[in-house]
């Protein structure tokens, strides 16, 4: 037997910004990141916007004709892509039909830019089509929630759903960049809003104690939407996020996935609500099943379970409903153990905790710990409602 | 303006085996590969068969099937997917949605493979499914033309067409590894086993005059399949090639794109042919056209276009035909220049020759230059053909 060894490194680098308008023509974040790209000359962008971002922000894409007026660097297409929000836009495989033919009929090239403006699922969607539509488009993404600004708009996954199984189609490809705007974050819904926020309460909780002391502590601004303490919820945990993808395992080849603590019930949970309850929404559920599952195990500590769910119920999260509910062997939830096994590929890895800001991985689940956890949940529930802890 | 910067690299790895007879028990190649790599347990392997292959290899299920039932060493999925060979595979979309149908239905993750056996466009089909399933399934390339073992196969990118677009949709996705088995050549018609050797002539020719004279010395065996010249060639091309991608920009993202010599003719060509030109075939008039212009333009003497187009037509290469007729600037084949531009994005980059084994980047090519460059080549191939040069 004889071989040939192939062997190389691909570097990857882009940048996060944070900005307030940034389409207001005074603001040259935008301008100056395609002026220092503008080697050959000929590059177009395209723009796709989220349609609740665009019913939201009237004036959005006037604000985007007039900026690259002034600041002629890219060619601007004239034709403005708006795809519905929200999971449906990646449930919705035509979409991705409809990108890709407009990637061939105004001819962009691997050198032009494909930017998206919206939720985490809008830029999932458009991140893909980006990623495949001559073996990869240049991508910039704008995120519009909380949650696509500091945790899924910012990292290198993208994907859409196949027959209900999320994310079943997608790459890992590094965004070109990515711009934040807080000025967005104005006109989501409370829901939107809040929902965001249980991605930060969960890498706080798999790796920075200090940072969770700080939610506990910003608990009431940030529910009541102070825009300087999201600010800075939204930066840190981007930061977080951040660190761990360019650490040991980038495009994930091994089975770990300690930044999806709490999100195996959370996928099964969205697709059995048809995806009715948002990511962010599964994610606070899924967070207090598995602390909770963590304290029955004997990892965690009791008091430092009921800070984890207390800081769930003053930002206003549900910490479980009748579909997290875990009654018997039987319960739909638990099948989403094996997809997520499968997911991942290999081994099950759960991550649980053994502290504020620790994580720990298992490689299996008791079925009966979690019909304990549980209705350990809906008891917690039961007390905290009685001594009306949530309306404070 | 503020920003969080992100910057990783990621390194892949991969072997070229070289082997005969993968599938005979006695052959542990391929259970050595696995067996080394069976970490977690429970990793599946689903094959997808180049239907020419099938056909001509009727016992190829039942020796895989043996094989694995020897060497147990991942699970083996009983079905084995056929599909059409050539570029019709690439141009089916309903291909794709069955691969990725099937990795669904067999729970096929990210830590088990799905290996293809085939020509490069079987493989690139299935390279692209396997990338984009859960975000990157394991893929395993077993190449079984002379093209595909030498060039195609053994890369890092795949592909679909899309509206008769080559490539338009794929991704850039090392494979796990590559297994060329030389039996496989064996059953090919003259006419596929001979249009791989135009990739060789081509990587001669940019890279490495010494390997240009070998295949010149060896013309006449390697018309006449003999194994061992056979061997040596796809060896010494495949080395050249994988050099060349673990070079500076293995993913592409600049321009530059000198494996393409010759190709931007043959891409159009494949796409008016209907593909009914194969590959190979394409390339070698792609070959002849950009060489003859090489010399017109000034670059390369044409005592060493002379041996280019001779080696070609030893070969029994046709080096011009209908379709590659540029009379005119209305000529469909001159298209193929700006769409080749907006494939590579950016700016046209064309290589071209100043000597055998030795390339020179241009970013323009005259039309009127290449009407000429048409014109020398059926004045060559009428000269030649009355001094009955090809039936030595």
């Amino acid at each position: 037997m004889s071989y040939l060894a192939q062997s190389f490194s691909v570097k990857f680098d882009y940048k996060i910004y944070f900005t307030k308008f940034l389409f207001n023509i005074e603001n040259t974040t935008l301008a100056d990141f395609f002026r220092e790209r503008a080697a050959e000359g000929g590059q177009k962008i395209y723009f796709v916007i989220d349609e609740g971002v665009f019913i939201a922000h009237p004036n959005l894409i006037d604000n985007i004709r007039t900026y690259f007026l002034v600041h002629p660097t890219v060619a601007l297409l004239p034709d403005f892509a708006i795809v519905p929000g929200g999971e449906r836009s990646k449930n919705d495989l035509s979409l991705f039909d409809q990108l890709i033919d407009a990637t061939d009929s105004y001819g962009i090239d691997r050198h032009s830019y494909i930017a998206a403006i919206g939720g985490g699922a809008v830029l999932d969607l458009v991140g893909y089509a980006a990623a495949v539509a001559h073996r990869g488009i240049k991508h910039i993404r704008i995120p519009t929630t909380v949650l696509s600004q500091n945790d899924s708009g910012i990292g290198v996954k993208n994907g859409i759903n196949y027959k209900g199984k999320k994310n079943f189609l997608g790459t890992f490809a590094p965004p070109a960049a990515v711009f934040n705007d807080e000025q967005f974050l104005t006109t989501l819904t409370d829901r939107d809003y809040r929902s965001g926020i249980s991605e930060a309460i969960k890498v706080a909780l798999i790796k920075d104690q200090e940072f969770f002391c700080w939610i506990e502590n910003h608990a009431e601004a940030l529910r009541n939407r102070v825009a300087e303490q999201m600010n800075y919820l939204i930066k840190y945990c981007a930061k977080l996020h951040l660190a761990h993808i360019g650490g040991a395992d980038p495009f994930e080849t091994g089975s770990a996935r300690p930044l999806d603590f709490g999100h195996w019930s959370a996928h099964k949970q969205e697709q059995l609500s048809n995806f009715g309850v948002l990511h962010g929404e599964a994610v606070a559920m899924g967070i207090a099943l598995d602390s909770t599952y963590s304290f029955l195990a004997g990892f965690l500590t009791e008091d430092k379970l009921h800070r984890i769910l207390n800081v769930l119920l003053q930002l206003s999260f549900e910490i479980t409903d009748p579909i997290m509910t875990i009654n018997d062997l039987q319960s739909p939830l638990l099948k989403g153990l094996a997809e997520f096994r499968e997911h991942l590929g290999g081994r099950l890895t759960i991550t649980l905790l053994t502290d504020l800001g620790t994580g720990k991985e298992v490689h299996e689940m008791s079925p009966q710990l979690l019909i304990k956890a549980s209705s350990y949940i809906t008891n917690f529930l039961e007390n905290s409602t009685s001594l009306n802890f949530n309306n404070d």
